[in-house]
């Protein structure tokens, strides 16, 4: 499908569509400001300075032939209305996590996050050095669009639940908050599941409206503060082992640029890769021992469970292959995930265990 | 100890203490040619590569402004005189691996690679957001030198054996090749260590000269066609988990470089470190594959062994913890090890496992 026959197809939001018959952003020769929108709130741990990050790189490695100016959620367009935004132009590109538009194209979740899917150093494999970037290139092209992989949370926790999980049958009827082909999955094992804004989930965990949430991890789940109402937190989860969060520009804005420019775009965007992923880790890491020892209880699912979400993630994610874009990216990923973990089981999967027992780590 | 003091002490290579007298390179206004020497040989596998990144991505990024001229080992001084030919200023940075250098200062092992140490992911986490920065810069400085964290091979194997190694006293009197305090750990288990560089392996490998080697990873070590002497192949090893890789600037050529140049050198170098690390991913991967099906039998030390190499490490990393800038960084590292291994284990770990067990990876 085309990206006109896409944009017919979507109801952008009201200001989006608006902007879509503006002419491309004027600006003076040599020196220019681009807006960047963001599918984060201001000041949300960790996602808002990755995005704040690529802002000031780009300015200050440019020494401001290009300023940066980031617009958070909210402060020009909401957080879901970014795609729509910035393939119309109305911005000029978006820092956010792109399962938030599967209702676009089913093909977003390769680029965001599939469910038992690619970790952080599995997807700067695929999206680098096997054949990741011309599918994400094909695809966002669809939409006017040029994708940069520009971070990534790290692995996300199992979530915050009232009540203990001991086997697949207590998802049944349970209320939970988790978006993506994980949400899918969840339904499957018969959840009610709700894709709530950060900012309403605690509120909805608080009064009983939902019976769980996963959010990101230890460092912005404390800031959440879920462990003030349950103290039953799984750490491992199947739904998010590690979100790729893109900076897409608006493509025509993208082919404007200078070959220099789009030279530093790239290298801050994968700079910001690193730099954003260890970010998460460092805090991730000291908001974990924080939770413990504030009386948070650190789970694991049991295996049964690790089975049932592995039966209907294999559903949820063979649904879409009618699409031929879909099934082209749904087998490049494959093989890539099926070469790469095994690598990675056979060296670093036994050296950290081995390292972790004979250290006592 | 001050700079001049550690320069009076080493035993410069030829080359380097003749340049050491030379003026700071004369440059036009606005635009210069800087020299990076290297740790590897033309055309080394991945490591190579990760320099040439560097070199190129500089020269793209700042138009010009810089061109770095990359002069791989033995073209302009040896692959280990770039330490002194940079720290005197004959060349302008250089990129290795600088474990190398451990006689210069033993906590240069920290910012290469300490047995039982960080993985990639760990040592981004601490040089970027633990102090480990902060640390390398005070380190590098007495040395007239300014460190950027620029690649990491990811892990790399245990190593090729002429026997099975089943006990820890399989390594008393073998002889094999291993560089570092890795090194040392197997001296410390009775071994005749020899290091060797890396075009001389094959040969002592081949002849009987040496039991063993280590080399790099599956991608390298084919290249070098170890298979087809020995088809015993450990995968996991103790000593070199991520090996960090820099590019090292003269601290004089660093600070008369321009606030945007600096930033570019900052975002390259981070950008080369995720773009390096999968490279050895993508190309370890289907190496390993390969090397399977030839018939290398893909191996695992047993527990004894493990514990054995731990036992020896903890002796080699405290034997330098007299000199107290190694210890400050020993505190400050493994106080970040303890911290992201306790969380990695409890996510990435737990899933991994999961969904390599439930997807059959």
């Amino acid at each position: 499908m085309d990206r006109r026959s896409f944009l017919r197809a979507t109801t952008a939001g009201g200001a989006a569509a608006a902007a879509s018959a503006l002419a491309a952003p004027a600006y003076a020769q040599g020196r220019r400001t681009l807006t960047l929108v963001t599918t984060w709130a201001r000041g949300l741990a960790g996602v808002h300075d990755s995005a704040q990050y690529c802002a000031d790189q780009i300015t200050a490695a440019t020494d401001g032939q290009i300023t940066v100016d980031l617009k958070a959620a909210g402060e020009l367009v909401g957080a879901f209305e970014v795609f729509d935004a910035v393939s119309s132009g109305q911005a000029d590109m978006y820092h956010g996590v792109d399962y938030y538009f599967l209702g676009q194209h089913p093909a977003l979740s390769f680029f965001s996050q599939m469910p038992f899917g690619m970790n952080f150093m599995e997807y700067a494999n695929w999206i680098n050095h096997e054949g990741g970037q011309e599918l994400s290139d094909e695809l966002y092209s669809i939409f006017g669009l040029k994708a940069m992989s520009a971070g990534n949370t790290g692995p996300q926790s199992g979530g915050w639940f009232a009540k203990e999980i001991n086997s697949a049958a207590d998802f049944e009827g349970l209320k939970f908050r988790m978006p993506g082909q994980g949400g899918q999955v969840m339904g499957k094992l018969g959840a009610s599941v709700q894709n709530l804004p950060g900012g309403e989930v605690y509120q909805a965990l608080s009064s009983g409206a939902i019976d769980g949430t996963e959010w990101i991890g230890p460092w912005a789940d404390e800031k959440a503060g879920f462990q003030e109402i349950t103290k039953i937190y799984y750490t491992g989860g199947f739904h998010e082992p590690g979100p790729n969060l893109n900076l897409t520009m608006n493509l025509d804005v993208y082919e404007s640029l200078t070959p220099v420019q789009q030279k530093i775009v790239e290298q801050v965007t994968r700079a910001s890769n690193i730099w954003t992923m260890s970010l998460f880790m460092a805090n991730n890491s000291s908001a974990l021992q924080r939770l413990q020892s504030g009386g948070v209880r650190l789970m694991e699912f049991p295996d049964e469970v690790w089975d049932a979400f592995g039966t209907a993630s294999k559903e949820v994610t063979a649904e879409p292959m009618g699409d031929e874009l879909y099934k082209r990216c749904y087998d490049s990923y494959m093989a890539s995930l099926a070469s790469s973990a095994t690598w990675i089981a056979r060296s670093e999967g036994t050296f950290s265990a081995q390292r972790n027992r004979v250290m006592g780590l």
